[in-house]
């Protein structure tokens, strides 16, 4: 059996699952970021040991953590950097749970985690190259390449929302300009149709307002022309679009594969394949479990 | 022993190499293309036996043949067309030359074996993961991930050069607008200041000419932005630029390299390598030699 710790900056969601990745308890609690790094982890703890109490299962059952987390991640140990859980900087959360658990603990950024529970339960399944694109607050992804979650030489791949778009374009909050995220996430196709948030935006467009339509068919194109670069780049089988603003439907999706058609080279563009991520609100915790099934995935450094 | 051909829309070189991929014999031909498919075809064949003509080799020593063409290839065997070679389309070569020369003959896309000589026997030696980048007449590239040649699914992985870093920016030849090369490659620095061509830009810039520097800056602020989309996305240990616009120096390379570290994120800005090509004219027979050797790469269709 296996855990999976999907940490975020509000919830953590930790799952118990088979071994087939079929999930067996899930717990979730608040991650009380604020408080702190040591209210973090006792946090984490804690939902581990409420998520195996649940069934009744006992720790000496479980072969691997796998902890899916914001941030970059070196090493499949180390969280560079989380900006939204406080001393979470150069921190090996790695060390730290297998001084806890006493069992082997994968750590893997929470948009590389969600990919690979796309390619290896969910609508990626059986592809060879996969690109995997999640849209909501942020802009992440995640890139598996040759049937491996690919995580480049430093640990670091997959910035996907961070390609700039946009020349000069909107400020984003890495400090650049004009990076997808900054012209397509969900905060700022609100505030381009000058609403609070993406639902307010989707309902908006659904009653025919215009600038609300406006507003996420420029998003769209921005991410389908990100997806056409990925297309000519990459090559792959197949791109997964994940997160809450895919909740648009074909708002969003009916202008993102018309740019992404038409900005793919023509070979390319022959095998363009896009469709809507399976997992919803579980790929955190699937991703999570997910990176303790492979092991071929090895270190650089 | 192994030959290298390069093919190319005006001259073929072809090569022949001993088993560690040193040059024993180089020969130079005109392509002919003009003259239509059954002439290239010709030239080639004569191209290899001159090759071998010149040291006394005979056929019987060479293992494999390999071959770097225009265009993409799809199963290292089928041109799908080669717009500067008339009658290359959807065209088998591999086949063609196996039956006249009745040795394996591998077939890849010129950028992509370019980028694996540059990784086999250049600047990224040693490397895992190698981004490769030709800027010339137009730009092209190709991808060391993993250490194997990065075909993608269906093999037209690598094209860089038509990555959009401008929206709505030039026609580039490919249809679209604002792509890399449109941006970016010699002709349209040249236009941009003014010139025939980007020797002349490169004389005008170094007497001061400031149109030129401008014209210089802004196609290296492109490359830079493309380079840091790239170092976000695939985190690699290094990228190689090469081809004729590189000989621009540090008008370009200043420039290229301010953007690309301004616009690459915290982390993988840290670790970005850029270094210029080291097998110049040689690279396209030299790749055409490292495919060859090669044993690792797959094909999926």
């Amino acid at each position: 059996m296996f855990i999976g710790i999907d940490l975020g900056g509000t919830k953590i969601l930790t799952a118990v699952s088979d071994d087939s990745g079929r999930l067996i308890s899930t717990v979730r609690i608040d991650t009380e970021a604020k408080k702190g790094i040591k209210s973090v982890l006792k946090n984490v703890v804690k939902s581990v040991e409420l998520a195996l109490a649940k069934p009744g299962i006992k720790l000496s059952r479980i072969k691997k953590i796998g902890i899916g987390t914001p941030g970059p991640v070196i090493n499949q140990s180390t969280v560079v950097h989380a900006p939204n859980i406080p001393g979470f900087k150069n921190f090996n959360i790695k060390k730290e749970l297998e001084r806890r658990f006493k069992k082997p603990v994968i750590v893997e950024n929470d948009a590389n985690a969600a990919a690979y529970a796309e390619y290896m339960f969910g609508a990626g399944k059986g592809s060879k190259n996969m690109v995997y694109i999640t849209v909501s607050t942020g802009i992440g992804g995640g890139l598996i390449l040759d049937g491996k979650l690919y995580q480049g030489s430093f640990g670091t791949a997959g910035e996907i929302g961070h390609m700039i778009v946009q020349p000069g374009g909107n400020k984003c909050g890495c400090g650049n300009r004009g990076c997808l995220e900054s012209m397509a996430a969900g905060p700022y196709i609100a505030r381009a149709a000058g609403k609070k948030n993406a639902i307010e935006v989707k309902i908006a467009a659904l009653k025919g307002n215009k600038i609300a339509k406006k507003a996420i068919e420029k998003a769209a194109n921005y991410i389908g022309v990100a997806i056409a670069d990925l297309n000519n780049l990459l090559n792959p089988d197949i791109f997964v679009i994940g997160g809450g603003v895919t909740n648009m439907g074909s708002l969003l999706f009916k202008p993102m594969v018309k740019a992404a058609k038409a900005n793919s080279m023509r070979e390319p563009r022959k095998h363009l394949k896009i469709v809507s991520a399976k997992l919803n609100n579980n790929v955190g915790v699937m991703g999570a479990i997910a990176i303790c099934f492979d092991n071929k995935r090895k270190v650089t450094i």
